[in-house]
């Protein structure tokens, strides 16, 4: 699918933003946690390619985007460094940045799908490769943050990717044209996320207090 | 020596329900975090099955178990979700879910064991293999948690997984009826683990205070 | 590189002792976190050879070091374990255990890029390879010990990595021979490591407040 223009060509274009964009939402996060300049290149890469770096390593998937590839790492590295230099700009463009990382959340899960399928996985691995490039990448940020995963607390987020997946898969079986769903696959998966966090749908929690403990 | 009926078929069901214990528990932790719906599946899936897989991709096996069948992802996931509906059961279950889990531990390192002999790995390696597959789930959830491990604090869990793993070795060496053996070794982990809970057996700790810091 | 004595020799000597000096401070790391002495163990086994397997697992680089060779396992746990008898003489040894530490770090950028040079990787990936297998497994400790990875957060240690690869990685473009390059390259990066020690070189930070969050 990535290999069709013009589809193609602006999937690439949007996932480069993405890129970027996933590595700048980091550096602030690195901001919060005063890391030094190296950290917060360090987990502006992480957190950028770390959803495709474990979805490959689970599937056996070599060799990965970005030893293939090192420009992806001076993408990711350098827009973690602007960041630092215009981070006021850069939280002050909080909502375009809410829209970078829901296009950037949706291309991935679509390039994962894409792997995965290549691969000739089943259904759900699909999806959950689908899932794993979307939404991994900000689970290693958290935890190098020391954080609770967002992923797993709120939002809708990875439900959003899961969604999307399987979207997009349905695809493969119908075998509609690939372009337009391509296209409608993203409308669709940029709509919902942007919809979530517009009327702030949440899942429900699940809050389990055990006293006895 | 998976494929012996009926040790073999006992041991499958045995995991089948140690599969769905450990998302159980997980699921509880993550209730404890006040995770959402979807973090309370995640977590649970990622408990269950991260052992085997931290294992599969150390050791370069490939496809990972629930790439291959997954299958296990819908019985871990499911199992985490219906905790959230009868949390107060489980919780009130706590010993049974301690001797289910226990169960996990010794059919897991076992299982670990089998798959590092059939890739002809050295003696040490099978049992650490063993150990990684009983209690690398464990870990992950506590990272994601945001804990430190239990693994590393409390309890003999790494070690009961190290014994019944060497116990189990032995047989491969010693060229035992494979059955006998693998009903033995089970025996042996789950009452060393229950004796180990029961009378609170636990290693010493290592407590290091640097005042100078 | 590491076929050819004398340098060969001495750095796999080198390597055996960093081996053992990372074990030892991830000991005390876990002393502090009052662990037991199963997970000292443990803790020193994975900050010790977690950098490699990183690479390892990254790259496609079957198999891992301490699968072919679990001596590697049992020399770092012994060195973790030793830790908890003599943690006094160690904690006093701090200067000692920091040019260990040095030490390791120069070693194991180097054994990183070589291995990434002998799978004909890029320039950047070889130094890369050699930043992850240098730094990576601090990483994991930090992880584990649920702090904030201090790789991100102060002292040149990751960019003495990237330097340190750096004027490694040049040797195989320049043709020089092997051997002194390889001695030139070890004082280099030792001596950029001790002086950013001894004089307090940082990075600067990267602090970023939102009060609007």
């Amino acid at each position: 699918m990535w290999s069709l223009p013009p589809s193609d060509t602006v999937l690439h274009l949007l996932s480069m933003v993405a890129f970027a964009a996933q590595a700048m939402t980091a550096a602030l996060a690195a901001g919060r946690r005063s890391m030094d300049w190296v950290g917060v290149c360090l987990l502006g890469c992480i957190t950028a390619l770390g959803g495709g770096t474990i979805r490959d390593v689970l599937l056996g998937h070599y060799p990965l985007l970005w030893v293939a590839n090192p420009s992806y790492l001076a993408l990711t590295a350098v827009a973690a460094f602007v960041t630092i230099l215009i981070a006021r700009v850069v939280h002050r463009l909080n909502l375009a940045f809410l829209v970078l990382d829901a296009i950037g959340l949706v291309v991935f899960t679509m390039a994962g799908c894409d792997i995965a399928w290549q691969m000739n996985e089943s259904l759900p691995i699909v999806i959950v490769s689908g899932m794993i490039t979307g939404c991994a990448g900000g689970v290693l940020r958290d935890i190098l943050c020391n954080d609770v995963p967002l992923l797993f607390r709120s939002e809708l987020y990875a439900s959003v990717s899961a969604v999307t997946g399987l979207f997009y898969a349905t695809a493969f079986g119908l075998k509609v044209n690939d372009e337009i769903w391509t296209a409608l696959t993203f409308v669709f998966g940029l709509s919902f996320r942007l919809l979530a966090i517009r009327y702030k749908w949440e899942m429900p929690k699940f809050v389990f207090n055990d006293e006895r403990r």
